[in-house]
């Protein structure tokens, strides 16, 4: 690998060739690089059973699902650039706010961001989506995954790169730092006016470093910390469903449910055959004392919660379990322990879902639907970047339009302002 | 002043209280705040002398003139705040993204961002301007004033506070820090969780301060190094206005112009005249060698330009000259000097006029107007925060509607999300 301060340089000059280039060009790249990914089919599927292979046993069934790429997922992954190429470009809108009364037309343009640094963990699916959404909206990208997925995020970026070549476009539009030394990310962290957004994705640990040393601009994709809550009014069968979604469909990705909060009126009916359905799918439940003491008492075994278990995102099959008073319960359960991420209602009263709905602070708030909803493709975004627990700039799902900013354009025919 | 820890609670607490009221109680209070302040315009006037007056000699015509809060001016601060009364509430606006497949009924509702401090310099209006914008969108504002302006910015949040009070709403939604210590502005830069934004207005040395320091989120409001460039193809007459214009009529603002760029094929013709306008103002020239000459041999005294001058935002009657080939001299200068603030053409030729509208990266790109209508008023957003030069979150000017983010809504019908 070139020096970090060499690949910064390298990316700075792609992103201003790349952002020069028409809609239609950025989208001829995007085919090639999803042609190339088909095309390195195999090599990428053999790095990413060489990482499975080489992964400490310490790194538990949910991180291993994350970090797996299936024959299924890497078309997935193809699908995705194909679809990134089909999205209209960001950058091509302009948007008219109209002539003001001295006749200046006012409009705003959407610009690429530059030089985006993306640093994640397990998924190597994240490798290819990343480059794909910044090279629709024009921006560079300098990626850094985590170790145990290295073999196969350099096959994926070598592909991505290749793609990028072929299509005649600068490859180091798209970076990827092999050295696992902290220390890169750190530095990528600070490199002021280099760097123009950092995108951490990732959990506790990872967001408390970028706390710790970010100097550059910074949108968090941190832990979800989601919650489901069952009102009284809730359909319990709906309820049922939802938290079995939500737990349990893909319990490794961040918008699985950690809690369930349960109205004290329905917990009697509801909780005895979700805990059944949930222990059938091997869903370890840790429950606070009045939850546990109906769980047990209809055979289904729960373990008493502890303290930060309230405040932790499992990635796997644990479901913490509390009972609330009444909506306020749960409002002001999840403004204490919720991050901002996904939270869920399950109630037919229209009163409690809207209030739920405004006042719950969160990247994604849902009535009667599973948190997994939370998700660019599922709310009709298309392919993301990852979700934003940042409430600036993007707060949710990111997608191509999301990588943009805007800048204002005035056009006039000599207008000068008047005194102030 | 209660110690910043305390006063950082008691914003939170306000924001949350605030947020939970209706629009028109957000424009009773913004309605009582603007009486309060013409109740007390004597005592903010004269607060304003006693700065005035104790003001160092050193300040300069340009500060001091930031400083100055003229009654005319208090009355427009006193009209900004009625504006920003009347302004549509962006909080209760939810935009339908429509219905998924499945049925989900997507949406983005808009939420404030929460406690944001405000760090800026001379002038005093800054103070109750943000004080009304960001009640206007939810939030709580803790304000850090310049020294210079304390005992107007003293008056002017006691006034706003009073109004607050009046309404029934918590005056702690608007906070003034007195300590002049500049620790303080280290703590609200690094209360992570406790301050969504910190907003700083200023120069280069509060910008490097805040590089070194920040930990919560920033959006920069820096430095205006503002160009006018006047093409081959220029209307000269125009560009003679537009240059005068964007100097000199209130030239210790952000988005007067620094640097006038003119092509070569034009200078001989556009130079003298105008530089003798110029002059006549009172302002001073700081040229390259190929306009001063120009200059001179017309008899319009002209200093030599120094290497610094491409890169100073002078607040003051200064403007530096250089002479370029053609429209990718005048791109390449901009690019090299700007602070992506303000930059204007002057062209008859759509194509130059559009090539630069579309190449340059600033928060504002002008063909054939005054960079002085970068600015909230006169773009048609109604009051401002000021001018972000950042490019996330909101580039240019920010009203109350760029003080908010938009979380995802959705409402369903007991929907779950199947295999992925």
């Amino acid at each position: 690998m070139a020096t970090l301060d060499a690949l910064l340089s390298d990316a700075r000059a792609a992103h201003r060739s790349l952002a020069r280039l028409t809609g239609p060009e950025r989208t001829a790249a995007l085919e090639s690089v999803a042609r190339s990914l088909a095309a390195h089919r195999d090599r990428i599927l053999a790095a990413n059973a060489d990482d499975l292979r080489l992964a400490p046993d310490s790194l538990g069934d949910a991180m291993r699902d994350r970090l797996a790429l299936t024959p299924a997922r890497l078309d997935g992954v193809i699908a995705a650039v194909r679809e990134v190429a089909a999205m209209p470009d960001p950058l091509d809108e302009e948007r008219d706010l109209g002539t003001r009364p001295n006749g200046l037309r006012v409009a705003r343009r959407r610009i690429p961001l530059g030089v985006v640094a993306v640093i994640y963990e397990a998924r190597p699916n994240v490798t290819a989506e990343s480059a794909a959404l910044t090279l629709r909206s024009g921006n560079a990208v300098v990626l850094r995954g985590g170790s145990e997925a290295l073999r196969s995020n350099l096959a994926l970026a070598a592909a991505v790169r290749e793609g990028l070549s072929a299509a005649g476009v600068d490859p180091n539009a798209v970076s990827f730092i092999d050295d696992p030394d902290r220390a890169r990310v750190t530095e990528l962290l600070q490199a002021t006016g280099r760097v123009d957004l950092a995108i951490p994705r990732g959990g506790h640990a990872l967001m408390a470093f970028v706390d710790a040393h970010a100097r550059v601009p910074v949108i968090r994709h941190g832990a979800g910390v989601c919650h489901v809550y069952v009102d009284r009014a809730a359909d319990l069968a709906m309820a049922e469903a939802i938290t079995v979604n939500a737990k349990a469909q893909r319990p490794g990705v961040c918008n699985a449910a950690e809690t369930l909060l349960v109205h004290r009126d329905v917990a009697a009916a509801l909780l005895p055959p979700l805990g059944r359905r949930l222990r059938a799918l091997g869903v370890e439940l840790r429950a606070d004392e009045a939850s546990r003491s109906i769980l047990e008492g209809a055979g289904v075994p729960a373990a008493a919660a502890a303290p930060a278990d309230w405040d932790t995102e499992f990635m796997g099959l644990i479901l913490a379990v509390r009972l609330v008073d009444d909506l306020d319960g749960a409002l002001a359960h999840i403004a204490a322990h919720g991050t901002e991420h996904s939270a869920a209602i399950v109630t037919a009263d229209g009163a409690a879902g809207e209030r739920f709905l405004r006042e719950v602070t969160a990247s994604c708030v849902l009535l009667n639907a599973s948190t997994r909803f939370n998700d660019g493709g599922e709310l009709g975004l298309g392919a993301e970047i990852g979700i934003s627990t940042s409430r600036m700039h993007a707060f949710g799902p990111m997608s191509a339009r999301e990588l943009t900013a805007e800048k204002f354009v005035v056009r006039g025919a000599g207008q000068v302002r008047g005194a102030a």
